[in-house]
């Protein structure tokens, strides 16, 4: 069988390239050895998302009292929020079905082989392409920690699907993914500690920003270990003990879960890449130019196994430019203005340089801060709360960077990265008429 | 005392021309009657939103089952709704305040009245100014109706103000006002009637998304009088009977209140403005060019009284441009991407030409149109709830409208100003990355 575009993993790098291909005329075909929508889809941005609107949901009635509104005996059902959870969940892989249909991509459910960069194999039949797109994703990484083998332990997958509740849990690791689970457990009544190797939770984000969340989450009850590595774990029947070291000396917990959120890792293995000869780069991650071709001629690479950010967002459009580079149509990665954002409550969302990053590189820059509660809005609808925007400008004004603390930054942020990929200074935003009463307004207002 | 710019009317123009004009080194004196903020902070947009926000837990908590959360006995205390209001409005007029003294800008509590085009007096004292600018709002208009002279009905203001809930109100008027209010007492329990005019809820919205909010209400119990002119009102002991024509004939209804939300108009009279010979347009606003400035050579006009949409961030926007004129920086008001926003639940919320506008014009357009159940997170949290994204281009793809029915539109909608404003193709805006996932995400979709 011959194709124009072999793509192997069906994440959002994958099917977003496919989609567009398919649409552009090109003969593609996808293979995915699971489910279609990735690790995001099935297993991470979007179950995550699920579980913590109704956390959401049920934080809300529980501080109804806040807007004058009374509930009594608010409860949950954890293992219908889990159904939930499935059921948006095909709901949404159906939708990819779909549009791979309309697309005219065959999609192929099995592991792919690449034997060379013409050819690919899945179950005994043999694919030829003119070009190929690798996107096979991330996967937990398991750090070695003494006593790992013999401690079980959770990642965000085994966290997702829990039915019946901890009533401790060990969150090693607080990044997003640490964070955004920490958020759920604890606000489903699960005694949380996060322990972080790095003096500040959500490494990577704005550092004032993250330390005010942690100081939220600290008040509803989580305990954060900063600054502290985990040297050991035991076993203790049903339960976990961990030993820590930090600089004030060593402490241990024995907790119900542990569940294990360092980061994850690029599959680069077990689908004959060797074969192809490509480069990586120093931190072992496949190499790509701007149009995010590997060094073989023909083979692309988007999403994880580039190692740019790790963010699904940033697959799509890695997909987009990767196919558009195919289709001769003119494009190019950036990742000036790819935003980041943690799914906490209240939420926290980034985009372009942090004052930390910018300290960094030794650039001068001009901040701006504000409270949310500038926004009229803002004010309205998050009684009790508090929270702030940073605009990092250059010395000329250009906005290099924007971060914020609270309710719907994760919705707001892109307005920030629209104003970052066009080069706009700050005073531009003026000129846009925002509706009010709007959160958003906080950004004419900086 | 000698002036550079005196402001009459501290409404949205008023506040934010002083702010603008007092950073930028003038002397401004701003001249209120009432209470800084105007009717919207004080009795529109900011009070209706805390309220609505107050309902929205309430439903929130009622249905919190669809995501696996139960709550007992939820209910609400009216009262205290209302005063969390008070509380909130008290708070950003607070803020007002304090940002007029930031920046430098005289407040004078009291009736101005003006006696030439540099001279305006209040209680007693006299104010010289170079230039002056007139944003004295609007009201709302009381239509003739048979009998309204011994009826009691409530205006918006009413309404806000209400701590004892009637069994039933009739709504004068679908507009915004009247479509805010009936969602409010909607969820609130009161029985709601609905009495339009016109062939639809909402002129000027996209008629299409209109028509699908108003069946939303109707399954949520609001009867929905449409084509249909109130000819009578007739007070019977504490309720109101009300007589109505439609082409169906006639519909009498007895109701414990109604609300009349028929329109606004602007405020022209009681301050002197006679003493400026300036001119009106045909339907008697005032008229402005494109830098506000009257027919009068320095004065200025904004806000309601110009006419052009009778929204604040309107005034908002024309209050920075006669600032900006004045201080001879390079600006002027465009009314091509100001977004409408309706905060029902769901919210709907639109910018730029409607499919009907261009119809009107006869501009030839192209429709793209999804539901939002393309975005991920809608379909997370909007369990069982529909909406739709709409984007009208003309033959090139240029962006000229955008209409969106579904949560969070209002916070969503001015993205699309942003691509109007900006002239941009419907495909221009795959280049900016959208985080995932987001609601936001459905204007790569489209």
């Amino acid at each position: 069988m011959e194709y124009q575009l072999a793509i192997i993993g069906g994440g959002p790098a994958g099917y977003s390239a496919a989609e567009i291909a398919g649409n552009s005329g090109l003969k593609v075909v996808l293979f995915e050895k699971s489910s279609l929508g990735g690790v995001c889809l099935n297993e991470g941005c979007i179950p995550t998302k699920t579980l913590l609107y109704s956390a959401k949901v049920y934080d809300g009635a529980k501080n109804a009292g806040k807007y004058a509104v009374k509930a009594d005996n608010v409860s949950f059902d954890v293992s219908k929020i889990v159904s939930r959870k499935q059921k948006v969940v095909r709901k949404l892989v159906l939708g990819i079905k779909n549009k791979m249909n309309v697309a005219g991509v065959k999609v192929v459910a099995g592991e792919a082989f690449i034997q060379d960069k013409n050819t690919v194999v899945c179950d005994g039949e043999t694919y030829k392409c003119d070009k190929m797109l690798i996107c096979t994703g991330s996967e937990t990484f398991v750090p070695y920690i003494d006593g790992i083998g013999e401690t079980e332990y959770w990642t965000h997958r085994d966290a997702l699907d829990c039915k019946e509740l901890p009533e401790s849990i060990a969150i090693i690791g607080g990044g997003v993914i640490g964070m955004e689970l920490a958020s759920y457990f604890c606000s489903l009544g699960v005694k949380v500690t996060v322990i972080e190797m790095m003096s500040e939770i959500l490494g990577g984000m704005d550092a004032e920003l993250s330390s005010m969340l942690r100081g939220e989450y600290a008040k509803k009850g989580i305990d954060f270990l900063l600054n502290t590595k985990v040297e050991k774990l035991v076993q203790r029947d049903s339960r976990v003990e961990l030993c820590c070291s930090s600089k004030d000396g060593e402490i241990c917990l024995v907790v119900d879960k542990i569940l294990l959120s360092v980061g994850r890792k690029p599959v680069l293995r077990g689908f004959g890449l060797e074969n192809l000869n490509i480069e990586y780069t120093m931190n072992n991650k496949v190499k790509v130019d701007s149009n995010m071709m590997t060094s073989v001629e023909g083979v692309y690479a988007c999403g994880d196994i580039t190692g740019f950010s790790m963010l699904a967002h940033t697959a799509v459009r890695e997909g987009e430019v990767a196919v558009h580079h195919i289709t001769g149509k003119n494009d190019c990665m950036r990742y000036n203005a790819i935003p980041g954002v943690v799914y906490t409550n209240p939420e926290i969302a980034g985009v372009g340089e942090t004052e930390e990053s910018l300290f960094e590189k030794g650039i001068e820059y001009k901040l701006t801060k504000l409270p949310m509660a500038f926004a009229g809005r803002f004010v309205a609808e998050n009684e009790g709360v508090n929270g702030v925007c940073k605009v990092i400008t250059d010395i000329n004004g250009v906005v290099l960077g924007v971060h914020m603390l609270g309710n719907p930054a994760s919705e707001l942020i892109v307005i920030a990265g629209i104003m970052i990929e066009d080069g706009k200074k700050l005073e531009d935003i003026k000129k846009y008429v925002f509706p009010h009463p709007t959160v958003g307004e906080i950004f004419r207002e900086m």
